[in-house]
């Protein structure tokens, strides 16, 4: 299988750490895809590969082609039929798409349309849009929305409850994304904190490209 | 369990055919939150039903919540041990996350946040904050969105292959969603209209109040 990648993206980032939860390494191939050269906005790509325009994409062996983390994370989950990340039982399924769709809306995306729309994001030749207002009220939400992870992780040691999930990866995600664009947690979200340094010791975290520097 | 739910609403239509097409309707109870009085953004919605202030909401029997329309259909599908909505294999669940998600990012979410900022939504009480020109490029985005999903038609009977799937649901929502802010189908997006003439054919479709009067 191949990812089309581009190494320290926050979403990528995503698919990579559930890649190395699920083990799948030598089973896929990684084919960068350069952002700030907007190579993901080609109407090649954009017809061929995800009309999004988005990163990461899953292409399987005959073609196949499965773009939107959560969709990833859900295949690859799935495939060795014991899934880990995305919930055994209906409940457990329930919510972790719950909070894992949450952490998009609250945080992560809401920073990804900071990044795009409140800062120069990946350059003119990208950003043929900016709406600056709208980026600065996503940044608001974002921090907002650390509070709200950090009540959450007051009462449970992950995200989703007491198991580690896709729901946790989507928050490292937006965490990742907050330090590309110099968003600081705020210091009283403890648990939150406290919770991030968890997450850096574990092997499929720390190895991330993200992390390196 | 209960629905908390906003009998007309895009979001909520989405659930309620979801509930149909797994006969769920004996089991669940529907309580109204008045979206034009603000209902869902009170504090005590925000902080004890679903901190994202939107419908609908699924409450269990033991009190447990599950906002975001995916992770309710998602729940209530695989409940019975037998996924129709959500796909029975890795592949399918992936392709249909991808392609619901899909419609939400090009068509429905593009739709509700011109609804929300490029109209006078849910008035000046609720709307306090508007951003028009986001909005209408918001808009725009779902008119090629609906261009989209007419290629994907002209190759598939449904949005995400050859079955009925939540997918088709959530495109449904975003056809909703037009309706109420006047955004027609253009006309030569043929396949999209033949298919919404057959969804429209669907008993847990055209029973949705949304679509009497
Ligand atoms: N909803 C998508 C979002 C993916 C996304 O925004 N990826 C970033 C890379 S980190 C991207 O491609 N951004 C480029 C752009 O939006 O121009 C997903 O979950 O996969
Ligand atoms: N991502 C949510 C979106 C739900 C949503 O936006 N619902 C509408 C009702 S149709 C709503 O509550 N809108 C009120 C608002 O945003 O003020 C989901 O999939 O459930």
């Amino acid at each position: 299988m191949t990812v089309y990648d581009f190494p320290v993206g926050p979403y990528p980032t995503r698919v990579r750490i559930a890649i190395a939860e699920k083990k799948l390494q030598a089973q896929i191939q990684f084919k960068m895809v350069d952002l700030y050269k907007g190579e993901h906005k080609t109407p090649e790509f954009v017809a061929q590969k995800n009309y999004s325009g988005t990163l990461p994409v899953l292409e399987l062996h005959d073609g196949t082609l499965i773009a939107e983390c959560t969709a990833i994370t859900q295949y690859l989950d799935t495939l060795n039929g014991a899934p880990s990340l995305t919930g055994a039982t209906p409940l457990q399924q329930g919510i972790i798409h719950m909070m894992s769709k949450r952490a998009e809306i609250e945080l992560l995306d809401a920073i990804s349309v900071y990044f795009h729309h409140g800062t120069p994001g990946l350059g003119p030749s990208v950003e043929l849009y900016q709406n600056q207002e709208w980026g600065f009220r996503q940044r608001d939400k974002a921090i907002r929305g650390m509070h709200y992870f950090d009540t959450v992780l007051q009462r449970q040691p992950f995200i989703a409850g007491a198991e580690f999930s896709m729901a946790d990866i989507t928050v490292i995600g937006g965490l990742v994304f907050a330090a590309i664009v110099k968003l600081e947690i705020p210091a009283e979200c403890r648990a939150l904190l406290a919770w991030y340094e968890r997450m850096k010791q574990r092997e499929s975290v720390i190895t991330q490209p993200a992390f390196s520097s």
